[in-house]
């Protein structure tokens, strides 16, 4: 038998993975699981997406072009015009996912072996992606003490090589639900201009933004245009993680020749997900307004409930629809496995994420986790009294 | 602005492409262009698989499972087992188009710096995905004097190093339509065998040969059973490459291990694609037996009329929908720009594939070019009438 590959060896199965089995057990032994573990919003895909699906009138379901569909990429143009992001459509290139418009930002900017400077705890896949394409990420830390704040520029500026070749941000935030201040991107520009890295800009949550705080896109920063790759997703916002739409956004001539040279490889982006997605972009205002709502209410009932239990502590997330909380334990990974193998409440138990597989610094988040609030406010409060109960009875409990 | 990734300049564009912007201007001159370049079939997609589409009765278009919904992978079961293909629903992991197959199962077998050998001309995007995957391929070329058939067990040997990790086959193959030998393929296995490689194996035409001789899949081969990694894609088959679900096969429990990582990584393949293909393998045996009848009549059109013009040669394919044919010219990529820039008979002219794109070792393949039949007879009819004037005018006419 041919020896395997290192690299697959060496890539980390995610922490939520190996709850998987143990949830299905529980499944099995008939006890109700609340998955606050997971980016898959419970909300109904808009209509006009359903239906644009269901009218599609075409003999052959061919090819699209490889940077996308043209329609819908104007349409894209104006929707991003909405956010004072102002690109025309030949800066859009349309992937599959925001997943693959992350690797393909990789594998056209950066060289095996460069280095990628990413805040941490961050979305657990870029290492998947920087791995796939041979190059590194350097984490910073930020903490939940200071609410998940970004870095200084002197953290920052401890990391840079002559390898440094991109920082890595996802604004909002997942997992913290962090929003950057204005005064945080003007830092990032500054860092970005002064050692000429490009910006990798993962913005897939601009819609869930709770506090009236401004949503600073990297396209707003003067003056580094073309270190700017941009990341986004029908996914989160219009309920359609299934479609697998996403697009890469720069205005940097040499990285789109890049990309697009990878785009040609794979042929083309999911035609019926771009269907989907372009409809959406029509999703009447009153379905975004409800969404945004029901999220604002699921955040506070969350934080709230969180932080009134004994030992916890969450920040106040800004945006997305996660939050990493504190937990009075000594290992989360620890923790979720037992409440989905040794615990239940009155028949219920939850899966929750643990930190750890969004840091790679070895011993951060060992005691965090974190919670999505995509369940109806009526199950994370039964998923709340299930995490008080578990917490009580953990042999693990620290406090 | 920062330096972008030589592994990103370096990568070649594919010659078809330079075509891209030279057909336009010939449409937009008002020409009709036949199309011979592309893999697109003309054909409909089954009705089974549109009314499966228009019925999704979901108020979530959710992530799938990474590896694929367990409905449409128990069918492909069955579609196998029909072809002597014997596997279990845990072999199968559902891919984004054939080309994250063959991505896939690049990253999951090798490490940077392995070697693939592959007989040329070869589909252009495996090069593309061994650069992805900082793989390296080593090329043995076929000849169309030797129609096509595979090189000898000598051939590659000779290019066998202690990097060398797999063989990499498409059978039926594209761009030849050659369909190898069970002789062949027992070459193949042997040589798998002996040093110990994994043998990748590309079969999304099976459905597509047309002599009466038997299609050998790498499944087929005993005692190599955990060697192999078999490639498939609904694409061609059912006429739907837009939906973007193809399918990577092992029964290599580490290279599934392996795969399966970064499947988890992108999350899911395409949710309305997968449902699209599970119904599509419903397709009734009549839609089949037309689709595969038209393609019989129109390789035998096609080969007769290219052999009938003078200094022109194809050897007749035996499986999927191309041929490469030789032409009396001098250069085939100058050959093709030329037609579409320079030429045309009656308001018409022809797109053609210059088959350098499919070959590595520089100088072959230079009067060469891939043909599709994906057009109607009559419309082959008239590109063949075109290609046969426009070889009487060509400057670069060799004969």
């Amino acid at each position: 038998m041919p020896n395997i590959s290192q690299r697959g060896l060496n890539m980390p199965a995610s922490p939520i993975r190996k709850l998987v089995p143990l949830a299905n057990k529980a499944k099995a032994k008939g006890l109700k699981v609340y998955h606050l573990n997971i980016g898959q919003p419970d909300l109904p895909t808009p209509e006009v997406a359903m239906e644009a699906m269901r009218a599609v009138d075409r003999k052959v379901l061919e090819y699209s072009p490889s940077e996308g569909n043209l329609g819908f990429r104007e349409k894209l143009v104006k929707y991003y015009a909405k956010f004072n992001i102002h690109v025309g459509v030949e800066d859009i290139i349309i992937t599959t996912g925001g997943s693959e418009a992350v690797f393909f930002s990789f594998m056209a900017c950066l060289d095996p072996g460069d280095e990628i400077i990413v805040p941490e705890p961050a979305y657990a896949n870029y290492m998947a992606f920087a791995i796939s394409a041979g190059a590194v990420i350097k984490t910073i830390p930020s903490t939940i003490d200071e609410g998940f704040a970004l870095p200084s520029v002197e953290r920052f500026e401890e990391l840079i090589t002559p390898k440094t070749k991109a920082v890595l941000i996802c604004n909002p935030n997942n997992p913290t639900g962090y929003l950057y201040t204005q005064k945080e991107m003007n830092q990032l520009r500054d860092i970005v201009k002064k050692y000429d890295l490009f910006l990798f800009s993962d913005e897939v949550y601009r819609e869930f933004c709770y506090t009236g705080a401004p949503y600073i896109s990297a396209f707003h920063l003067k003056g580094i245009e073309n270190n700017v790759v941009l990341v986004d997703s029908v996914s989160k916002r219009y309920s359609e993680c299934g479609i697998r739409i996403g697009a890469l956004i720069t205005k940097n001539l040499q990285v789109k020749e890049n990309v697009m040279k990878w785009c040609q490889a794979r042929l083309s982006p999911p035609l019926i997900g771009q269907i989907i997605a372009e409809a959406s972009l029509d999703t009447p205002e009153d379905y975004m307004l409800e969404v945004y709502n029901e999220y604002v209410e699921r955040r506070k009932f969350l934080i709230d409930g969180l932080n009134r239990i004994p030992g916890c502590y969450s920040p106040i997330p800004m945006g997305a629809f996660y939050t990493v909380a504190k937990l009075p334990i000594d290992n989360a990974d620890k923790f979720c496995a037992w409440c989905l193998s040794e615990f239940e409440y009155e028949g219920q138990t939850i899966m929750m994420a643990p930190a750890s597989g969004f840091y790679t610094t070895p011993g951060l988040g060992k005691n965090e986790v974190r919670i999505a609030y995509v369940l109806k406010k009526e199950e994370l409060g039964k998923a709340l009294t299930v995490l008080e109960k578990a917490l009580e009875k953990y042999p693990g409990r620290t406090l």
